[in-house]
């Protein structure tokens, strides 16, 4: 199986340019050849068969062997969307959880602001969980980008989803999500789902009221005390692709 | 909310005992006193408040403050228990599955060898891989610790676990998740259940042969390909506490 690179704009002309990062690593690392052939993809659903044309220092130019889409393309109907909403945990937890909901098909990620949160969703902290994501769907064999949204409260959150999204809140006491699963697989047609998990600490009892306010179902991940990426994780597992 | 620390054994006469690296964490690191209050569990389902009764260099000594377990405990029925078979892999990425699966429930992971597997479950390696299940039930207020099995392959795995369980094992192609906690979830009473997970490169067709003549029933986890870790966790999440 060849391998795959991202490239961030859609190929012209059946030529593609890998970006900088994508480019040095192929040339320095794999030490790639003109005429090598490669998988690259947009992020945005399209994937081509392609060949190494030329190698610059900094863009490596690849010609489409085929360019019809061969990936799921932008034009299929998608499956119901999942977003989770998470106060991001710090460092490595947080890289790492970002690799597997890209793995697990979360379709957007939203760094959550709240009372108890610890980690800030700063622009370099964004482009390097957008790296992350890269990688992630590079190894996963993944065509879209999981998206990393604009930081959000639970009330903006509510305001920028859609209305008629089934929203849940990880929180003790809440339903199960055997019963929370029950009820996102009960929508027909099924509908977009929005979950969010809260800091270290949990969230307020303002928070979690805020949420209510707003349509959000809480919903208990079991008996023991989840870190933030253990929760968003298991609620990715359990929710992702649920309409396959 | 008091500390939680392991006992590897159970209390006598209202005292007991902590081992070595527990005793040195409270002592050096927390530097606490005589008289402090904790909470001590021995990883079998009990767990009891405490008083730090005397500090040893490596040994601190606590009474028990009510003698009555406050834990599970090991008389109450057990809920059906879940165990994962997994070809491990390497490093950063195993002791965090470890600390995942402790978290999300898992009561027995099995090291299990495959054609294509990497990592060996040395002493050294298990007795690591202990210590992250013991950090783990601290942090996330469990009381009795995910057991770490002897490695297996899947015909010994087969032989060593209950023939009435429902057996799964990832691979593509298989059965939808959601359809196989349909199975699991229609075993009246619900039964033990045992989940294997391959490595990087999947399983030979052999071993999958092995494993349905065996009664493993083949699941996919989705169309993405999942690092072991993350299949590993996604099953987890899935399957553990399934009974309440």
């Amino acid at each position: 199986m060849a391998e795959r690179f991202f490239i961030a704009a859609p190929p012209r002309d059946g030529r593609a340019i890998l970006g900088a990062d994508e480019s040095r690593h192929l040339a320095r690392v794999l030490r790639a050849k003109v005429g090598d052939e490669v998988i690259v993809f947009d992020g945005r659903g399209g994937r081509w068969p392609a060949r190494i044309a030329r190698i610059d220092r900094d863009a490596v130019a690849v010609d489409l062997i085929d360019a019809a889409v061969t990936g799921r393309g932008e034009d299929v109907p998608a499956e119901p969307s999942i977003t989770l909403a998470v106060a991001l945990p710090k460092g490595e937890r947080q890289k790492w959880m970002v690799e597997k909901l890209t793995e697990l098909g979360v379709d957007r990620l939203v760094p959550l602001v709240t009372a108890r949160g610890v980690a800030e969703a700063t622009a370099a902290a964004t482009s390097r969980l957008e790296r992350v994501v890269i990688e992630a769907c590079k190894q996963c064999g993944r065509d879209t980008l999981l998206e990393i949204g604009a930081a959000a409260t639970i009330e903006s959150l509510a305001a920028s989803t859609a209305p008629a999204a089934s929203r849940l809140i990880a929180h003790p006491g809440g339903d199960s999500l055997d019963a929370a699963a029950v009820i996102a697989a009960g929508a027909d047609p099924p509908c977009d789902l929005v979950v969010a998990v809260g800091p270290e600490g949990g969230f307020t009892p303002d928070e979690i009221a805020t949420a209510q306010r707003h349509g959000f179902r809480p919903v208990s991940l079991g008996p023991h005390v989840l870190r933030i990426e253990t929760a968003a994780i298991a609620l990715a597992a359990r929710f992702a692709h649920r309409a396959r």
